[in-house]
């Protein structure tokens, strides 16, 4: 059973999780990788199921930035997923029907108390790493508050200390799109229609966050496709084919209530809740890698650095990396080249004890 | 009967129009004021039908920026609105039925040749300025272009050469959502249901890219309200409540068949479509004041520093300010009293034919 942030109780609760890489023998090589709103377990190589390629498996293997020949890579899916951890479509113990909107509120505390029994049950009294960018960043963060002496490093990447109203707004209208569509019918549609049309314009309002207008002027400038039929407002732009295509293909991978829970999570964080700036990460003795992205204008820089001068101010090591990047807050999935130089070496460094080269 | 850019024709038109002021006896002094995405013909004074304050009211009026006392202002709704001027909910006098998609697609262009023709209608030879912001900006761009004899000046603001691919993005979601909407029936709706929630969906999608993150900040921060029922997904931050309510109420004020066909227009629009930036207002003798908002990110600074940038170019005697503001893209509707001083100045030394003072 968890305990909620709510007050309320989840369980017996499935974690799914996959691992890279061998734990060593006195459990100190451990990495935890968090994923971001879509995100699942499968951070790297190829599924045995699908043949699918992990999210992060640029970043994540052997050789690779966070190389599996000298470290052990957890990932598993978040507490109200849809990727074979509990959330919304799994069975209610209690009724015996899939929970729907009886599923319980969750936050991003939630889904790092329920990371935090899957340590324990490897035995890992302490993680050489935890890291992940954007909801994975936010998760980062949250390891380093609830769980400082878990950890000898964190590395946060394109994320907040709290979400703003403008970062909540997104979410929501994302969220008023899937509710919108009637096959919703208030998240009972296990078993029937979904809720594609909804959760694809849902889709399509954060491709758009998630992309910079130099990246989408880059890969689709104002081109225009050869229309079959006289114009209905099918999609004539580029741009808007690229945007209905991800949409679609969503739509077929994941679960629309989750959708919910989810980007309402991420809306509740707000680590300075109660607390001032100073005080957040006050006692922490991880050392601390933050880092953003030029043209990430969901979580821009500007949200990084006020990390670093939390951690400075509660006189944690802390290092902080702009990387140039056209690609907005995608380039954390994307630039993977930059981020494997960087936290290749960062890692190197929490492991020898010192600091970086 | 007017002749569009697509090679359709469109008529007998009617075109909603208000006037303030007097036309003097040479006919100098005539404004022609245009409007917004969702703005109409009323943009001064109080409605005789309903009381409704226009929507730059705070501008335009007796001893105000745009002095009607000394002005003739003419402001029309455009071709394909929904506010008395020939759109998709108009009859189609080919069919008897009222158009929907049989609607011909309309330009920036097309609005600007039929209001020529409101002023050729009013004996008007040569029009004092020609105002607006956003897609009033664009339509006066067009004006530059298509009619650069007809104005003494023009003042474009809050506005762009051409959309971007993130700016169409931001317009396609929208359709995509007011389509998603079974009520929509391929823009069939009329007297029946209308697709109520697709359209206030795409309104909330807008709202957020014409406020700003600071904006929001100031007028919600993280602010939740009450909840009266067991949480299930409804509105629990204040900009959540602010962002449906102004979703609700574009629908009772907006049809979403000229959301999609004005939408569309603006996606088009590209005043560099086969121009290099410095012949596109080659031989323009107008003078231009071009205003932009220090925090709108929806048109920002850069794309109006682009417009200057072009009349340069082209000889063009082009002034440029970026007002501060922190209520992004809105700015141009709520800054009235910056405005008031730069445009009232302006438009003093245009009809003194000097240099501003």
């Amino acid at each position: 059973m968890l305990a909620l942030e709510s007050g309320e109780t989840l369980g017996p609760i499935t974690l799914a999780y996959e691992t890279y890489g061998k734990l060593n023998e006195d459990k100190s090589n451990a990495i935890l990788v968090l994923h971001a709103l879509s995100g699942d377990a499968h951070v790297a190589g190829r599924s045995s199921d699908d043949g699918a390629v992990g999210w992060w498996d640029s970043l994540i293997g052997h050789g690779k930035g966070i190389d599996t020949d000298k470290y052990f890579v957890v990932c598993s899916n978040v507490i109200g997923g849809c990727k074979g951890s509990t959330g919304p479509s799994s069975v209610n113990p209690k009724t015996g029907n899939l929970h729907g909107l009886d599923f319980p509120l969750v936050t991003i505390g939630d889904m790092v108390n329920a990371q935090r029994l899957l340590i324990d049950y490897f035995g890992i009294e302490k993680l050489l790493s935890v890291v992940g960018g954007s909801m994975g960043g936010m998760q980062v963060l949250q390891w380093m508050v609830s769980y400082p002496e878990r950890i000898r490093s964190a590395i946060p990447i394109a994320t907040t200390l709290k979400h703003t109203p403008q970062q909540i707004a997104f979410n929501e209208v994302g969220r008023q799109a899937v509710m919108a569509d009637p096959n919703w019918r208030s998240g009972n549609y296990y078993g029937a229609e979904v809720p594609a049309n909804g959760l694809a314009v849902a889709r399509m309002i954060g491709h758009i966050t998630y992309m910079s207008d130099a990246s989408m002027t880059e890969k689709f400038g104002r081109r225009t496709r050869p229309q079959k039929e006289p114009f209905k407002f099918s999609p004539d732009f580029e741009v808007e084919g690229y945007l209905r295509y991800r949409g679609e293909n969503f739509v077929k991978r994941f679960d629309a209530n989750s959708y919910l829970y989810i980007t309402k999570a991420i809306d509740y964080f707000n680590l300075l809740n109660g607390h001032s700036l100073g005080s957040v990460f006050k006692g922490l003795a991880a050392r601390v890698l933050v880092i953003a992205f030029s043209s990430d204008w969901l979580y821009p820089p500007s949200q990084s650095k006020e990390i670093v001068k939390a951690c400075k101010l509660a006189g944690v090591d802390a290092s902080y990396c702009e990387l140039c990047s056209t690609y907005g807050h995608d380039a954390f999935l994307l630039e993977t080249d930059q981020e494997a130089r960087l936290i290749g070496g960062f890692l190197k460094s929490v492991v020898n004890g010192k600091a970086e080269d």
